[in-house]
């Protein structure tokens, strides 16, 4: 843990510059607006370890696959989000000397990330090697109200002597990918002017192009530019006390929005018209941008400062990760704060992100989440086939970008198939949100058939147990491979087929024209198919174990050592550093939540008993070494009216970034599992719960909260909620600002 | 399947040449004598596509792992067998031309490599671009005699028209390995003459030395050398009609047998003292040191030549790779053929080519593969140590060559544990075809002991079976990966331990002074841990089906869908290249025998209608794409009288190289499935078996052959074995030679 993070309800702030940690401040202090965004690396050159990263959404490229053994239906390439030009540079020369924190003395460091305005404001004390005093102050943002604009207001005091002050003001283009598989570039250029850069991803043909526009009052610059980063270089004199401020205008445009060859324009245009406007103009802008969303999606915690740094902290990197936009984007697992899982979609967004943006962004953001994957939907029927599944089944990749699977490890690419659940549950669960049941014959449908039909395949009839059994699964439990008749995958599974066969018949009688069109387009035999799907769903296995009385996770699990996590010495913890991986495997530790996963999903379907049986047995098997893991857990014990479990449970994901637990900061943020401490304060706290038309609320709070206030949209309408020890208070709020 | 080779039975002949079969053909026309070996590759410059091919036995390199996921426990690094200098070069220019088969138009081609004398032969007639005929003549071998000794006659015949002939003979050090994980050399140089070379292994740091004599009847060398490259040229005129012969003898020495300062030396003399003892003598030598291996080795079947050839390439190629000279070599299965799999040691060694080193080469040579494993035992105990298995308890990699682990696929590397067991059926196996019971003390004991505790670790207690059992395993049949209780593990497991316990009370009354060693080395506690080891033996769980009464591949086999090898239709097969891995795991298809193993292994444990159902119910879904498969079948088949089913599966791999049945020997051969061809002649169709003190002979021959005749070695004698439709006859020899 690293607690070096001061406590504020609204702030993140580091006082203190440790160069061991430049990369996990580089995380934490990322900043980003659903569109892009990038790691919060220092505007003048650095020359300590740093990782450099800045990342356009749905610009992507297809890294050519690296196994170690190659099994037939792994994909070719591996589509990674790009790191891209890094548009914010400035490297300082005073009096002849480069400024570079890894070689200047730091005598005062403060950085600070305010989640309320979305700006990252960074100011240093410093000595030169030759003992002059620089001081500096970077203040910069991507901008909420104009998503294709990265701004940087940049000055440089010097306390005690006057001295020659020169800013080159750049964009570097020379980037690579740290996770590249073979060491590859993966841009080329296009074109260069003197402000600005256009490039190409080799192979997937995205163009971007980035254009600045540098202001510095009363100087002009010159170019100094070089192949692949256009740069432009004011020299000014500075008094002693005095001060040279730089202002940096920054289009950032790419295909996905523009014509190729009107990119470079498009950029230039950005830029231009965003230092026309001016700085103080475009950063209010940008503030009324974040007033505007965190007056839909905050949640203020009395009582608990920690908790609520914590959960602001979650909902700011959400927010600056996916604003829903555009249904071409998704959220993926580190945002744009680092490379690591490569920037893919995974069932992390419809199981635990849908949620958080259906109540707070609202149903038109939540809907682009689902367009996503109906958009994929031939991708996922060719990725079925791929693996020998026909007549139209569809499988939903592991990990995607542009529909194609990037996964490569057969226990998870071919098997940890429960994602193609995650994506029929998570349209049941927009449309049990919102009430927007049209999205179903308009869309919704097609992907339930084409997911049903997989699970039709998926089964097979067992002679020996006269019933249809699911072999070869990963379940949501990782450290279990391979595994028959896994519970969790089989009952998802069972319900996909049912809701399909529902939401088939549905359409068919009170939508007769969309069902006609979807039964041509999908070439759907509505009695044969719904047919089949009835007979598996009657006839399917699920594992038990009787002295239990519980839903066992698979076939064969009590055949293992049972033992307790508590049983556990804490030096073997995490069993996923300390173990190896044959360890792990046989062991009868659950990585996350399994079975219990089927029980929050489907909750209606199980009395409270039945859930606090089955809680009592695998929580105390559960590691949760996946962040993912706690938050299931924690809204389960609170529907059990166990606070305190609870309580523990969401207290191992609130704070994972801020409190550096894993130390794994470096690599990037747990952004899903941010969505996941938002489920467990309003799910679990708030109990908040869809009861047919209506939102029910059943409040159990930490201790140490006197309340909760959360906000969140349902059916059209605006909540706020409070929550205390006493219950609940909605409020139906008219629009404001803050 | 490639009907190109000649049937003949002592020569493999080729006589057309085809540019899309070169690679191929540098394979099947390797050459080797144990120590070292190589690809046919052309003597002089090729421009076509080739895998240059040349290697030294124990000289390895441990190339980083390559993987796509990292899993704890797997190795750092894979040791690989070296691609090392290509000793035989000899680029032709006749008057200013290059000579080159993929420019030159080839008129005539003949390739012969005689397996009675081990000696490569090819004759080419060709026309230069500028029309001129030139024709070559080339004879090289590996020394049988003198083992660090490569010989090549190399002569260039002008039909019609006098030219200048210039020979330059070279030691190309310059070379890599076409399967580095990360396109790394693994060589540096470390000095060069002008006709010699050292090199050194990077990270290993083997040294090894090449020199050179060339000679060409009254003429004289330049010194033409280039870096990593020494070269020594000739020019001699050569008139219509004549020719001019170049000998060429190449000491090859390395660190294995030479103080690394002395081996530039060494070299040089081996090629100094050959060239003084001259081409003839040397080739007689060799030639008798084949004659001598024949003698104790050859399989004479009448009345089907193409039988007579194929068994006749196994046994070469077999002993090609291996003469059991140094215990610290063993038999890759591509042999000195090609770089697939690393040229490592897997269990075939132990489970296919033992039997026939113990038949045919005699007892010292399958002690030496024994003792190759008994010297790695400490190593064995490491890796299971990584995994998490500890007092002593050892696992053998499943692929080595110096002890460590060099595979990484979890299922297998972690998961593929027969192969324990083959380790220490091999020492069963041999003390009960040689009868040499000292071994287990003097050096069986302890390997059994660390196989034994590892068994006893690896298995763990169901409460609801109330037995052990066996988790997380993949059995022979590698189309099944993570099942639980796989039977073949688990029997060959019990028979293992109650080996182990057997050996030990035995060592422990018999030879007590051993014993005390042993016991102390290995920390042995006699009572407790046979105790244990009795104890899980006694209450270990068996997979069953009642309805088939067979012996189940494993636990939930009979709930996949039961198919047929027969109902798969022929553009199904192979399903490792038609099918997706997901299709191949979930199918009830079998890769390779897996219970029949064991019912191959253990035959005397069961009566004959059990081996009869078990095969009736495993053969019909084996889809033997796996070479080491038809062999165990073949033998089994022949046992219960079924002579149709066993020619079948003989003829499966009998010829596969020859033939090229799978299309895949441009990456080198099957040398370790061609000990399978032995067994299945010799235990298959001779019905050879050890009954107590004694060799027992049940011939069934296939309806073709008349007769076969063949050579075992048993307990210090040498017999010949004619078996006809009538019986076996067995006469002890005296030592003859051709």
């Amino acid at each position: 843990m690293n607690e070096y993070i001061f406590i504020d309800k609204w702030k993140i702030i580091e006082n203190r510059y440790r160069p061991e940690r430049t990369r996990a401040g580089e995380s934490l202090f990322s900043i980003g607006n659903g569109v892009m965004g990038g790691r919060a690396n220092f505007e003048e050159r650095f020359s300590g370890d740093t990782l450099q990263g800045n990342y356009i959404g749905g610009v992507y490229y297809p890294d050519k696959t690296r196994v170690g053994w190659w099994k037939n239906g792994y994909p070719e390439s591996f589509a990674k989000m790009l790191n891209s030009a890094f548009w914010c540079g400035v490297d300082v020369t005073v009096a002849g000397e480069s400024i570079d924190l890894a070689v200047c003395r730091v005598a005062d460091y403060y950085r600070e990330l305010d989640m309320r305005t979305g700006t990252l404001l960074r100011r240093v004390s410093l000595t030169t090697p030759s003992g002059r005093r620089v001081d500096i102050e970077a203040l910069r943002f991507v901008s909420m109200e104009r998503p294709e604009l990265g701004v940087l207001r940049y000055t440089v005091t010097l306390p005690d002597r006057s001295a020659e002050v020169t800013l080159e003001s750049f964009i570097d283009g020379d980037v690579r990918n740290e996770d590249a598989n073979y060491d590859e570039k993966f841009w080329r250029p296009v074109s260069q002017s003197r402000c600005g850069l256009v490039m190409q991803t080799l192979k997937s043909g995205f163009v971007v192009g980035w254009a600045m526009e540098n202001r510095i009052d009363g100087a002009s610059f010159i170019d100094t530019g070089r192949t692949e980063c256009p740069a432009e270089t004011a020299t000014v004199t500075v008094e002693a006390g005095g001060s040279v401020t730089l202002y940096k205008f920054v289009g950032i445009c790419s295909s996905l929005n523009h014509e190729s060859s009107d990119i470079a324009e498009a950029a230039a245009r950005v830029a231009d018209r965003a230092a026309s406007a001016g700085f103080d103009v475009v950063s209010e802008e940008h503030k009324a941008g974040w007033a505007s969303i965190w007056d839909n999606a905050d949640i203020e915690i009395e009582g608990d400062d920690e908790a609520q740094q914590g959960i602001r902290y979650c909902i700011f990197q959400l927010l600056q990760t996916y604003t829903g936009r555009d249904s071409r984007l998704n959220v993926g697992p580190k945002g744009f704060t680092g490379e690591k899982y490569g920037g893919g979609t995974y069932w992390d967004t419809e199981a635990y992100c849908l949620p958080f943006y259906m109540a707070t962004a609202g149903r038109e953001v939540a809907r682009n989440l689902l367009l996503y994957r109906y958009n994929q939907l031939d991708a996922a029927i060719e990725n079925a086939r791929k693996l020998g599944f026909d007549g139209g089944a569809a499988l939903y990749p592991m990990v995607t970008v542009d529909g194609s699977e990037c996964h490569n490890e057969w226990e998870i690419t071919f098997e940890e198939i429960h994602r193609n659940g995650a994506v029929a549950y998570a349209i049941y669960n927009y449309v049990r949100y919102t009430g927007d049941s049209d999205y179903i014959a308009g869309y919704g449908l097609e992907v339930l058939i084409s997911i049903a039909r997989f699970w039709a395949q998926r089964v097979n009839f067992s002679a020996p147990k006269g019933k249809y059994v699911m072999l070869g699964v990963t379940g949501p439990n990782e450290y279990e491979n391979n595994v028959n008749n896994n519970w969790y995958t089989l009952y998802i599974a069972r319900w996909c087929m049912r809701y399909a066969a529902e939401s088939a018949e549905r359409v068919r009688s009170e939508r007769p024209d969309d069902y006609r069109r979807i039964e041509e387009k999908r070439g759907f035999d509505y009695e044969a198919e719904t047919a089949r799907w009835r007979e598996i769903c009657d006839n399917m296995y699920f594992p038990y174990d009787a002295e239990n009385d519980i839903f066992l996770q698979q076939d064969g699990y009590m055949d293992k050592k049972q033992m307790l996590v508590c049983d556990l010495p804490a030096s073997e913890r995490p069993i996923n550093q300390k173990w190896s991986w044959d360890r792990i495997l046989r062991s009868c530790f659950i990585k996350q939540a399994d079975v219990l996963q089927g029980l929050y999903f489907f909750r209606d379907d199980f009395d409270v008993d039945t859930i606090k049986r089955n809680f009592r047995f695998y929580e105390p098997r559960t590691v949760h070494e996946s962040s993912l893991s706690p938050c299931v857990h924690a809204v389960l014990a609170a529907a059990i009216g166990d606070t305190r479990k609870a309580e523990e449970m969401y207290l191992r994901t609130s704070r994972l970034d801020l409190d550096d637990y894993n130390n794994e900061n470096r690599e990037g943020l747990h952004i899903t599992s941010m969505a996941g401490s938002w489920l467990a304060v309003v799910e679990g706290f708030g109990g908040m719960r869809v009861e047919g038309d209506r939102l029910v609320f059943s409040p159990s709070l930490p201790d140490a909260w006197h309340s909760m206030t959360f906000k969140v949209r349902f059916r059209g309408k605006r909540l706020t909620v409070m929550a205390t020890k006493d219950g609940a208070v909605v409020s139906e709020e008219e629009r404001s600002t803050f």
